[in-house]
């Protein structure tokens, strides 16, 4: 993409609003706009992040064995009626009344409709395992929304909900998901900690946070320094194997992990001093099992082995990826902007031509642009007439993890400068072996 | 995907309470489940359909120029009051107050968000032309609303939206969008005619409907024949040319056209007996020249090469992806269900095995799904313990383009039989010969 012809509205100037830097690196890097609070439109470089984390999201929870399907934004009044939840959620919901004076919510999470989606089908204990994910927009009327697309009003949520005959099932599928979410953060560019969270009334030990380290984080998090090596799973993990799966869980959930809530001084006191972790982290997922939470009172069951009828058990698994891709700006950027990790950068480097117009730096730049599109690179490419001091503050402000610096002296000697927006590092080489460099190692 | 594990929800009866085609259909063949007054949620199948229609629209309109964004749901109604449609717009608007009693909307289209953001940003003719679309959810409180997602309250919409110096740009960004949908339509797998539209108030004719023909189409449409054999511009046509697309859009608006409410008597009797189709349609798309009429209440301008400012020029683009899954099985389908057009199908094929739990016939059905799949084919396995019966009907039903079909005679004698879908051909070819015979097709 020439950057002469991409809607990228840079700001120059840190807005006012933004109190976090994710906020603010968002809106000067021009990935988003504000329409009112806590409601934000996807320009069109954020837009591309977004896909591109829901596109992993997606083919780990494919992978996963969850099947994706898509619920409407607005819900009636009387599936909640039926949970009981219509009337115990608070300000949060937002309610709304069609033409007819039907009530109606913008849903803030689907358990009441993919509940009803199951029981208008399901009569089996044969047709399980089911899990069933969706992306789709929620909304929470938050008091005061705030931190940009971290808690904003309206947010993309994945939210999957797992239904099994009894409880073993319910665990083995808890436990898919849990390992599901450990691959996905890690294919973001994340280190994620899964941190015991409270079961409230439904009890157990089957609800955990997945926390990203951040030094900006929003909260407190105390972990064991082992988490910071732990391996997580290959692409060629059996999900098939429900043993296997548990032991990886179990890997996971053995060293000391709390959020400020879930905070335990004793068992922390017993953590060796040189293997405490005492940092700041983001909430990026949860996952909760609620058993017959929803499947009682709305009537969800399936026939078992035993001829018998059951209430199936269930789980729910969410992840905010518009929230997500804040997360990882907020874990991965310096002093001069955002550093993508390659998996969800925009584009996978910037070409920089330090004097568009010049005969030479122009043709240079076109033949490595369409050598590095041939290669399978996705290149934005600076063709426009701003000063080179300007072109370097925006890569870097955008942060695409590779900058192709194209200049009248290293044209002449036939070179291009090469910088890692990560590192720092810079290098000096042929201009004809650019796009064999990148090219080979995308 | 083995059938045992999707959830693919058949149903036998025809559900009573639709009253077309397409949402008979799309119910029976478990695409789809009604949530509430035209509500509805897209199941697995339903979900892949819409996801490769959408795909298709995304890379025809970024082909075309237009770049992609995402603007939420919920409006203030302070952007709708500007351009004086808050109080204009009737009781298809969803009107919704916040906790704060703050006045907000379901956008049911984005003519005034997507002008704001342009008017934030945008300051000059140097940055034009420029095109934002987005693909998101829509509400409009029909009174009555019926056909299943052919007129649902909550749909999916792709809405561009052009901005430029002048109608000469603006006209050249409206004929950029005709021929993309021209491209659009036949890459799904259908004949579209455009077909002139009302421009009201507006005035000119930069307007026009995308008609799809079908036999069960909801409205009468007239055309000259020569469109049946007209030829829709490859991927190579460019876009850059103004000359060239302006061309192209004449080929495609000379002939006779037009939609009931545009007939007109004496130039459809000047065409000859023998040139003219006297059918029905549905209408997937909307283009539309509205130039200053929102640019100039809301004060999008730009400083022309002139130095002055003028108000931009817009137009707005419009197709409906859910209500496009829903006119393609109006045109194609017969009595026993769907037939997907190849490059929408949820799958490439049915793989059926016609006595699941015999040695042999599992044995060479996971070979070939193995095999077809490695050859880079999306194979749906029908592996349950149905009878043949059942499973051919539920095959016919849900329209993949081929079935393959394996039987204990067949493995026998080392063959497998070829149904082509739409034709109904059948073919016998030897088991070893099926994955290369799709793989090289596909």
């Amino acid at each position: 993409m020439r950057l002469s012809r991409y809607f990228l509205p840079i700001l120059k100037e840190n807005p006012r609003e933004a109190e976090i830097v994710s906020h603010r690196l968002m809106l000067r890097a021009g990935m988003l706009r504000q329409q009112g609070a806590g409601s934000f439109s996807w320009l069109p470089m954020g837009k591309k992040v977004l896909d591109k984390v829901c596109a992993i999201i997606r083919e780990e929870q494919d992978r996963a064995g969850a099947q994706e399907i898509l619920m409407p934004t607005i819900q009636s009044a009387e599936l909640w009626r039926e949970s009981g939840r219509y009337d115990d959620y608070g300000k949060e919901m937002l309610r709304i009344q069609d033409r007819h004076e039907r009530d109606m919510l913008y849903g803030p999470t689907n358990e009441e409709m993919v509940t009803d989606i199951f029981r208008s089908y399901v009569r089996s204990y044969k047709d399980l395992p089911l899990n069933l994910y969706h992306i789709q927009w929620k909304f929470r009327d938050e008091v005061r929304p705030r931190f940009g697309v971290m808690r904003s009003r309206e947010f993309l949520m994945k939210d999957a909900y797992s239904f099994d005959l009894a409880y073993e099932g319910a665990r083995a599928a808890y436990n898919r998901m849990f390992v599901s979410y450990l691959r996905t953060f890690e294919r973001v560019g994340m280190k994620s900690i899964p941190m015991r969270a409270d079961t409230g009334p439904i009890g157990g030990d089957l609800s955990h946070e997945f926390i990203i380290l951040a030094e900006t984080g929003e909260s407190a998090v105390f972990c064991h320094r082992d988490f910071l090596d732990m391996k997580v799973p290959g692409a060629d993990v059996d999900y098939a194997d429900d043993a296997g799966i548990a032991r990886i869980v179990k890997d996971w959930t053995t060293p000391y992990a709390a959020t400020e809530e879930m905070h335990d001084d004793k068992a922390w006191d017993a953590v060796a001093d040189g293997d405490k972790v005492a940092a700041r982290g983001i909430e990026v997922g949860h996952i909760f099992h609620f058993g017959e939470k929803y499947s009682k009172p709305m009537g969800a069951k399936v026939t078992g082995p035993d001829g018998k009828e059951h209430f199936v058990s269930m789980g729910s698994y969410g992840i905010g990826p518009s929230r997500l891709v804040a997360a990882i700006i907020e874990a991965s950027h310096d002093e001069n902007g955002i550093i993508w990790p390659e998996a969800v950068a925009p584009f996978d480097m910037a070409l920089i031509n330090m004097k568009a117009g010049d005969a030479e730096c122009d043709r240079a730049c076109d033949e490595l642009y369409a050598a590095l599109s041939a290669a399978g690179c996705d290149v934005l490419y600076d063709d426009t007439d701003q000063r080179p001091g300007g072109k370097f503050a925006t890569a870097d402000l955008i942060g695409l993890p590779w900058q192709i610096i194209v200049g009248p002296r290293g044209v002449a000697a036939g070179e291009a400068e090469i910088k890692n927006r990560k590192t720092g590092e810079r290098e000096t080489i042929p201009l004809s072996a650019v796009a064999a460099r990148f090219g080979k190692s995308l």
